[in-house]
This record gives structure tokens, C-alpha cells and sequence, in this order.
């Protein structure tokens, strides 16, 4: 999984059918002090993770394995909202 | 799943018969400014997008989850033209 | 799904046994102007591809949904011999 | 498979429920002279490695195919605490 | 799949029990003339590749389709040792 920060939101009238009800969000990856990195993501909410929440995502066929993504063409879901890191870099 | 724009469609005569039939587009990356990054894939259309217009796309095995792509060797499909994205950075 | 070209071919007498019979064409991966890019793969080839032609492949699991490739380890497969490209950039 | 460091845990009370009860672990990619990339990873962990050790983990679907994993929507795990590189470079 | 060459070897006690009795060799990528990237990965052997050879590996979940791999853990497999390569560049 990754970090990331959501900072907004995709609308789409026109989409596959599978993705209605489905909140696209729009998250940047975060590099680990914090700061945002340029890389970003669309990635389906699945936790109730508003913009400005730090997040973890998933990606790839595992990004399929919530219920609000099951089956469904997504390839990245926020599957966490952050509490705290620890590191003892 | 991550943003771009068509710009282009590839034909194929000689190919997989599973491709036959599927409109094959050509979608540039874009940065969340709107301008265009180098990198480029090909996906299908399963969504009526049109070159110029700005859609969403998945890949990996998420791409065959849509009902044109099921069980066929397409690695990306475009699964929502974009209306609008609200960004708060 | 990604544009390439093939420029060569590998050859493997100790292979899992499921390789065996299939070409194994070096891909090197393609800019949107046809120059070639430092990126290149190993391809399965499912359409009859020869060195110099510009095709298209497929990567990860996409990659196993040929009548050629089906259950077997093999990431990447060439899917179309492309004949022409629309661009409107 | 890559080979990283653990150097943190992130903490996540609103989360998927399937990650209840996993532990989340930072883990920032090696060098092959054992040096930190900046690049890092939030992997679950399946075999109890601790901050500071040197691990093997694996990512996409296979993250899925340990017993801590099975269906979850994780796509990295550690899977081996290293004891020894013999390399011959 | 891509090219690469073995350099060495990973030893691991604690690890996840379907990792037992693989062999897990560190591969370094290659450049089409030979040399070797900077990029490795570690893989699980399948057709018993030694030290200084090159070889062909396939990653992700097509990385678990060998008689070694299957269901485990594992995303890099090396599924052949290269013979020759023949390149028209």
C-alpha cells in the first residue's frame, strides 16, 4: 500500500455502470516526511476519507477486494485514514 | 485509476480475435493542471469517449472487468469521461 | 495496452515446459512519433509478428488471455500488428 | 520479490474492515549494498519482522496468497526476514 | 518478461512456510547489450539458473503460473535460461 492526501474529487456522468454510487477521489502520494510528491491517483473511497486526510490506498487486483469495489473495473481504493506513523529513520 | 486525454485511435487488421470489434484509443497521461505528460498507453473504449475529451482509465486485470473487456488480453480501459474535478490544493 | 516494435528474438533450450513452442520476441516499447524508447520486453507473440513490425501488447495478468498464453507464465504478449495510428495532437 | 528495511508502522483506527488486526509496516527499498532507496512501501507484515530488519517482501495479487492476506485488499506483505545476501557482483 | 542475470543469492530462516525449499536469486536487469541495470529484483527459481546466467523472468501473478510457484507468495519467477539473443537494432 501507499501514503497519500486526498485534495479533491472526479465527476463522471458519463461512466461505466459499474462505477455509479462510487466516489472517485483524488489523491497525491506522500513521501514519507509528510511533503506531497508529484504522482497522483484517482482511487475509490471505501472508508468515508474526506480531502485533506492523510489515507492509505491499494492498487492493482487487490484494490477489487472491498466491498464497494468487488467485481469492478478500479484499480485503486483508499482502504485507510491515517492516524500516525511512526519511524525511526 | 488516473486521468487523460484522447488523442488518437490505433488500427489493426492482424490481431487477437478477442480485439475484434473494440475501438483501440490512444490516451496521453495528464497532470492534475490538465496539461499532458509523455507517457501515453492504448485503451478501450468502453464508454463512448471521443478524441479530445478527458476520461478516467484502469488497468491491470481491473481493466477486464468492464463488460466489452471481460476475460480478453486488454490490459487498460477507459471506464468514465470526466465532467468536471474539484481540487483544494 | 502499449505500442511497440519488435527487434529480435530470444532463444531458451532450458525453459518451464510451458514456454516450450511459444516465440519469444524482444519488444522495444514505442514513442507517440515511432522513435523508439530505452524500454524494452520479452513478448509472447499471439499474432505472428516479425522483427521490424510495430504492434501492440498486452502486460500481467492481460497477458494470459490468449488461446497462446492461457495459464501460463508469461507477462507480456504481442496482441496486434498495428496498421495505422490517428493522432490529433 | 524486493528487498527493504522496516523503519516504521503506520496506525489506522477507520479503516476497511479487513485490516483490522493486521500490522501495517513501513518498509523503504534496499540497494543491493544494503543502502536505503527513497522509495517505500506500507506492507503487511506475516512473519513478525521489527523495525530496523531486513526483509524480502512481494507485491500485486501474491501479496494476497499468505494466510494473514487470503482476499484482503493488500498489495504488498513481507513474506521472508533476510539472514544473508551472497552476492557475487 | 525481461532479461536478467543472476548475481546472487537470499537466505531466509523466518519466512512464510510456502516459501520453504525455494531458491530465491537475485537478479539484476539487462540492458539489450548486455550490461546490467541498476534495477534488481529477487525471484524464485524454476529451472535451475546458477550464478552468472542470464535469464528470462516473468513477475506478478503470471509469476505463480510454474509447478514452484503456484498460490505461493511469490511475484518474479525465472521460467528460463537465455540461449541467444538475435537483434536486428
Amino acid at each position: 500500500m501507499t501514503l497519500g492526501k486526498v485534495i479533491g474529487t472526479v465527476w463522471a456522468t458519463r461512466k461505466d455502470e459499474q462505477l455509479v454510487g462510487l466516489t472517485l477521489q483524488i489523491v497525491r502520494e506522500l513521501n514519507l516526511d509528510g511533503t506531497m510528491k508529484d504522482r497522483y491517483l484517482v482511487a475509490v473511497d471505501s472508508v468515508g476519507a474526506g480531502v485533506g486526510e492523510t489515507v492509505l490506498f491499494a492498487q492493482g487486483s487487490s484494490a477489487r477486494q472491498t466491498e464497494v469495489t468487488k467485481n469492478k473495473p478500479v484499480d485503486a481504493v483508499i482502504t485507510a485514514i491515517v492516524d500516525k506513523m511512526d519511524t525511526a529513520e
